[in-house]
Order: structure tokens, then sequence, then C-alpha cells
């Protein structure tokens, strides 16, 4: 049992919640709670780190089991003194487990399933954590099959996107590019996947494009929105529309809004 | 100027900044930043505290003008050192300004408008302040009329909820009820108010539904949903689809989806 906050492991930890230098170092992230452990995938957990409560309780030999790792948990799991536990979280409650998964680098390929369209997030300087987090959650219920990153977004694998995935940051390919405009217009170009791009000005109404073929929803940053240089090069301009005086939606909440309106008409075509 | 913290007008707003009861027994919050000095109804402000750096620019003289509050300006601002009005920001770069607001209360009835069918959210017991912002802001965005809580939700006054709603807190009705089943059903029977709640046993999904006329949706409380008292009294079930190995939605963004639904067949009737 781990008992004391000065243990190599806990500052390895404590280091990769905190930097994301370390975890690109590592190859490493650490997944804090009951549901991120349960939907860890199997193949990607190095480490289990349990408070001493919660490692009584014992559901954790079920969830193991469920995932095939049983006969590891020697080797998986390590108990950590409950207060020792808690300077690992950063909830006021914590739930008492933690895993280090190794990061999945997914390739723009992955993006492009065989048996549908191509339906894509660009997210230009994303900074708000939630706000990622939410996209990830809301984009794998809407069916989107890729997300794309300036290099300048917030990392993926920072504590508070991760709890607001709820889960999705394990399945959802995503892919930080060095440039969106060098590398990821003349990929969509070449792939014929239609870039769409939010903004006052659009011609039609957001619900009055078919986005049933390829198609990617451009966002900008939550302050300044997209720049001007990326939204000259996107194809088609479209606005969401707002009553009374609102000037703009938050950064999600505009993702979600177009994501599920392309889902609406992919059920309905 | 206002140069300690132990000054009794700091004591107060950080009062009014910490507690709902002082809000109600005041019948004032507390407003910070920019947007929402500049967004404030004139008839509601009843001081406006500024950092002296701020005050030294002089922008606020103009949005007085704006406001036809100049001729009041000895009155309602008081000058504050900078130092101590970073102690009322909860925000690591405060913009220097924060206004003491009049609360408003609404009656269900305004939440009827003449010239259009109503389109109301009931939220059950929602807690996270951030939620709440985001569905004022939408809201507004997409022509609802009204937002009714249940008294165990977070309060609408609340600094995080403030910011997050970008202005729409000042313009959006909303009426906290001691009884969603009590108050609020038997007045929306009356009022021919059609009760819509995202469930996963919906017949249909939500947009297969006609939200046209008169309709309100029930939104639950972040960790359990809807209660299963008030879900078996909503008239309609419906269904928000979901990909992938996704559970929920996030609170905010399902009643988004919905709302912004609802304003796509207003638009295209």
């Amino acid at each position: 049992m781990i008992t004391s906050i000065s243990n190599g492991q806990i500052k390895k930890i404590q280091q990769l919640l905190k930097k994301s230098r370390t975890r690109r170092e590592e190859g490493l992230f650490a997944a804090e709670g009951i549901k991120m452990f349960r939907e860890a995938p199997a193949d990607r957990i190095e480490k289990i780190y349990m408070g001493a409560s919660f490692a009584e309780k014992g559901t954790w030999k079920e969830i193991l089991r469920e995932k095939g790792l049983e006969g590891k948990a020697k080797d998986l799991t390590e108990i950590v003194e409950d207060k020792v536990f808690k300077s690992l979280s950063d909830t006021v409650t914590p739930q008492g487990v933690l895993c280090l998964v190794r990061i999945k680098d997914w390739s723009l390929e992955e993006m492009i399933p065989e048996n549908k369209e191509p339906l894509l997030m660009v997210l230009e300087d994303l900074q708000d954590p939630g706000n990622l987090g939410t996209i990830l959650r809301t984009g794998e219920g809407a069916g989107v099959t890729g997300i794309i990153l300036s290099k300048n977004s917030v990392d993926i694998y920072n504590p508070k996107v991760i709890r607001s995935t709820m889960g999705s940051v394990y399945r959802m390919p995503f892919y930080y590019t060095s440039s969106i405009q060098e590398e990821i217009l003349p990929w969509m170009k070449e792939k014929k996947i239609t870039g769409y791009a939010a903004h006052l000005e659009g011609k039609n109404n957001y619900d009055q494009e078919d986005y049933t073929k390829a198609a990617a929803f451009f966002i900008g940053n939550e302050g300044n929105g997209l720049s001007r240089e990326l939204s000259e090069k996107t194809d088609v301009w479209i606005r969401i529309p707002m009553e009374g005086k609102v000037e703009s939606l938050n950064a999600a909440m505009a993702s979600g809004i177009l994501m599920y309106e392309a889902f609406r008409q992919r059920r309905n075509p």
C-alpha cells in the first residue's frame, strides 16, 4: 500500500494530471472515476490505483473480470491510502479509483469509415476543457466519425476534458494537426469532404444545407470565433439563427446543434 | 474611493456574490464584467462599482450615456481601489466593473406571449450553474418564452450562472415553483401546453414530434435525470437517439438540441 504523497508513483500521476508534456513523453494519461475505469479499453490499461476504502468494496474485481483482466490483477492494481488518493483527485468526493491508460494515436484515415459518409468536427484553438469534452460526448452520440484539432487547442487528455467526455475519449478518433490550412484543407479536398463554417453572414440557415454526404463543421475559439483566414477557405457559410439579443452560442452548443442536425438528416434522408 | 476590503459596501457585495439568501433579502444581485454592465436594464441598476484603472478609461461614461443615465452618474457609481476590486471577482483577470442589479420577479403569465405559441423549459433540480446559464443563453436564441425551475434547482443569480448567460438572465422570463407537480402541471393543462420529456423509452425520436403548438420540454437533474413521478405525468416521451456507447447527453446539450429543433420547426412550419 502506498502511504505517502512523496511516493514516486504518486508524483508521476500528479505530473500526468497536470502536464500535457509529461503525458506525451510517457504516452500515458490519468483517467479518474468508476465510469472511466469501467469503460477503459482492456488493452490500454497500464495501472489501476485504488483508494483503500474503494479497494475493500471489491467492485473492481468484477470490472476486471468483465475486461478479462482478472489474471493480471496483481500486476495491474496498486492500493493507496485514502488520504493520499485524495491528493490525486480534483473532485471534492473522489470515487477512489484512477487508471493510467495508454495514449492512442489515430490517423486521419481512421476518420473515414467504410460503411458511412464521414462527419467531422474541425476545432480551431478551442480552449475550454468542458467544451471539448462535451463535443466528444455529443459527437459520439451524433455519429461523428472524427475530431480534428488545431495544435493550439486544449489537450484532450486534460483531466477536465476526460471527465466531461463520460468515456467518449476512449472511442472517438481525434487528430491534432500542425496546420488546418496546410494539412487538413488539402486532405478534405482530396477526400471530397465539404467544409461548413457557422458564420453570421452565411446565406442559408444551418438546417437548409444537406449534410448527408461527407461533411465537416468548423468551430472556432470561444472568444474570437473562427479566424478570418480559415472561414474564408471553408466551402459553405451557414447561419445559426438567433432570436432576442443573443450574439452567439457557446462553442459546444453550436457544435451539438450542427452535429445533431446532420444526424437528423442522415436518419431521414 | 473605497480602499479597504472591510468597507461595508464591499462586504455586502461579497455576501451578494456568495449567498442566495442575501440576494433574496436585498432584492439585488451582482453582475460582473463589461458585457453584463452594458446589457443591464437601466431601470434596474442600483449601483456600479468600478476598479480605479477601469474608471480612468472612461468607457463607462459612454455606456451610461447609452442607457440615459449620465445625469445620475454621481449617485450610481463608486470607485474601488484595484486590489480591493479584485477581491470581488472570481475571475483571474477581472474586467473592473460590477453592477448591483435589482432582481425581477416574473409571473407564469409573462411566459405566454400574445404573438406566438409558448415554448417553455421545465427544469427539475438542475444543479450545475454552467448548464443553467447555457440553457438561458441558448433558450433566448431559440425563442424560448420562459424557464420554469423546481425550488431545489441552482439559483439563477449565482455568479457562475450569470456569467454563462452572457446577458440573457436580464431578458429571459423565469419562475421558481414550489412544486412542478402541483403548480405547473395544472397550469399547463389549463393553458393547453403539451409537456415533452426526453426518455430512453420514448416511442418517437424528438424530431418526429410537432412543436409548433404550445410546448414545454422537461429536463431533469444532471445525475439522476427526470424523476419517475414527473416523467410519468408528462404528456409525451421523446427519444434523443445516440450512436456509439453514449448513455445520455449533458443536460444543457439535450436542452439545446430540443429547443433548436422546436425553433427549426417553427421557422419551417
